[in-house]
């Protein structure tokens, strides 16, 4: 596939808070190998993760205090990359540093500004409050994909693959799979305000099924509200909701889908999910939400894209995608990228939207 | 190794009959991914495997019908690889297509043609009537194999090395295995007509070892008739019989090796054993053909050429063949092969057959 | 990495001689798969590992007497790379022959003269007597390594990681990690003489741990003397002392760890361990030898120097290395290292020894 190019300037998560501790992590993050860890006075650090002296990852260390020591020849380093120590010697040669990360926490993920440091603001990480609300819980998840960033996000911008992917979980009920006889009726709007990208899409007067009739609790037709907001990079943030007839929501599932590049065709993928019913201990809990979740990227989404991928790369220019009307959120999150990339003076938007030649 | 080069406008066998139900087949034909599947009125349908819309493999579907319905989003295809249906949407973009081929089923076989579909004429694949013949049975074998296709092939069109490579299965005696201080005497007839290349070849008043022994069930030296002719673009058609002293034929053995490319270093091999002696439940049996050939070839043969792969890919260019008397079959085709190659303006003789420049 | 760039005329370190058997031995030796025997009246061989005729690795076949036969067709060479035998054929074509390498067997390793063959000269194979004298005894030992030959090199060029990566096995008791609090006093002279540079190091009044208490069996602080000296291409020759206060030395260890390349990330590692204490029978024995050196290097160095490996091929020329005082060995093999590639007119040096450019 293409060669990994990278928006700048933005924030691109991680890690989640919880993979940090005292011990170091080794993670590829847009193509720089990195060591990331949680020092003593609880600051997070991201450093490129190789000692300048013989380039041996720094992952394969300590971490003393806030710093992390070399385990080939005990040189030391603090959070800014600089060399604090070198055995038996004084002075230490300008050059013998490493690259290091701005690196925030906010809402149980770990934001790494890519870009140039003094640009660096904490305002423009995506605002996620729910999952620090009391009447909600959420549960975070990483998975490594096999596909480029992009392929994996776009499964998330396109909710109308939940019916054929996902049948045997969270599809709503549409008669017999291959016509969908009983399918019920489907609107959406989707708009653009500079870089971000909305949607809502509502299935009128649905029976849920599998996971999803079990999350509402009630027999009775429903309107199935999916809101997606798309920010960049990468971060999707979904709302699921089922409206009675009267119009009450009585259940809101809130989820981020968030990708980071590690290569051209291999990504990170961060997601939380927050949910407000069930009370503090009901249905689903964290361990039913972990198994379930699991059990659809893990079984149905993962394996598509990284198939997605493979025959991307096999036939090459050939696999233009023609979109139809339900890519409307995809579309219009290609058409920011596209701008985005052009504007960064970079090619890869062709590759990483496979978008038609205009 | 050399990219892949495909001679065009011939049949390549692409599956087994056998091989194909109302589940897709997955396999890449002469370097495309394809999807092939038995439709519900027993055609057989062969198409790229991707989904024009966002390139899922459509191999991951489901038949129904005599159609495929993509795992994604629900999209189905017919056997021309048009798209007949999409979920939510009644007009369909004329550019929503894949690649359809022609198929053909015939001697226990699936037969794609490569090239140009006008062109796809029937009365053009190997003529293997004893594949279906009251008197004989019939056992066919489906091999994958780590090297060019050519390389596998030229295995066949090489009966010499049954004597070494096989020593402890199908060789004749012939003493002491280094100097042969035994070996009976050879003789070989190579005639070329058109782009079809026969040998007889003869190992006159031998002791039979092993199988062959097993096989031809008496004591007293025969002479061993090997038949072998090979068609375009690599079916090779051998028949082995043993002659007793006043030619009586007791055993014939019609035996198809049929080579498909699957990219420029591995290939799909193809094989059917056909025997008219034994009766109908008598020794061999179709268990145990089944495992005498494995035992062979994938015991002896596929190690050795894919070893050999191996090695011309690690020695490159200095790997050029140095043909010997014995190798007249071979020599002879791949003679046709340059011609053939050269004809359409492909390069790739020089690589597949590493015959050394004149 | 680099593309391999092997300096000539040189011997390079091919098998240990208890390798080497009538069992054709196959390994890839300066990026030219060779195979490797022993044939009956004692002779190593080393050849090409294939056969001319098909390209059929001989390395599949059998040793008969002093000549191999290839398993495919049965042809036949002997130790010059001739073929002697063709089957069914008088006539053996001129062009029917592999190349032949010099090889030599002494101290205990098969030394190949990488070069023109007529300017082979035992002479300038490395003398190590100590590894045949009664009074020592002397394991030997092959690792094979996925990094450069020279960064494995490096690691034996370079002691002062001893204290560190080694910390739980053979590094000397340096009070607190971090900091080395209680680090005793290290001198050290290095001397360059043509193209061979010799290292004396000494750790001074310094009190042993680990398995270096056990091999010296005494607790008082003692003078701990490494002695270094490197010959092209990468043979380093390693003795380890303890010097009582008086300057009596009880016990050396004589190490020889030559790095022979393989391809350009991959090198062979060739080893022996030979020491002058313990009686024929005592502490260490060869079973301990073996499993504390395996511990050692296997445990501690290779995966170290594949980690170094991993992390120059992902950061590219940005990985250059910074020297410190204590390289100044591991700098001097690099200076004489790039005056043998610039005479050779090779440009292997600088990613080789990953000099800052100057």
């Amino acid at each position: 596939m293409q060669k990994l190019q990278v928006l700048e300037n933005l924030w691109y998560v991680a890690a989640l808070s919880g993979e940090l501790t005292d011990k170091p992590l080794a993670r590829m993050i847009c193509g720089v190998p990195m060591v990331l860890y949680r020092g003593e006075n609880g600051n997070l650090v991201a450093l490129e993760d190789r000692c300048p002296h013989r380039q041996a990852p720094l992952s394969m260390g300590n971490i003393i205090g806030d710093q992390i020591q070399c385990d080939y020849h005990g040189f030391m380093f603090d959070g800014t990359g600089a060399c604090t120590h070198i055995p038996r010697q004084d002075k230490i040669p300008a050059s013998m540093g490493v690259r290091a990360f701005a690196v925030v926490e906010r809402w149980g993920f770990v934001w790494l500004w890519w870009g140039d440091r003094e640009k660096a603001d904490d305002s423009a990480i995506p605002h996620l409050p729910w999952t620090e609300e009391d009447h909600q819980r959420t549960q975070y998840f990483y998975f490594h994909v096999k596909s480029n960033h992009q392929l994996m996000a776009d499964n998330l911008l396109d909710i109308s693959h939940v019916d054929f992917l996902h049948k045997h979980s969270i599809a709503s009920k549409i008669g017999d799979t291959e016509k969908q006889t009983e399918a019920p009726k489907v609107t959406f709007e989707t708009t653009t305000e500079g870089n971000v990208v909305t949607t809502v899409r509502k299935v009128h007067n649905t029976l849920l099924a599998g996971q999803t009739a079990k999350w509402h609790g009630s027999e009775g037709p429903v309107t199935r509200i999916s809101t997606g907001r798309w920010e960049p990079p990468n971060c999707c943030i979904l709302k699921l909701q089922f409206a009675e007839p009267d119009g009450t929501i009585n259940e809101t599932i809130s989820m981020e889908h968030i990708m980071t590049p590690e290569t051209a065709s291999t990504c990170h993928y961060f997601m939380d999910w927050t949910w407000d019913f069930g009370g503090p201990d009901g249905y689903p809990t964290h361990a039913d939400v972990d198994q379930e979740q699991r059990g659809i990227i893990d079984g149905d989404d993962i394996p598509m894209v990284e198939a997605q991928q493979r025959t991307i790369e096999q036939f090459g220019a050939d696999a233009r995608d023609v979109p139809v009307k339900q890519d409307l959120h995809v579309s219009s999150v290609h058409r920011v990228l596209k701008r985005m990339y052009e504007d960064a003076g970079m090619t890869a938007a062709a590759e990483v939207t496979r978008m038609a030649a205009e």
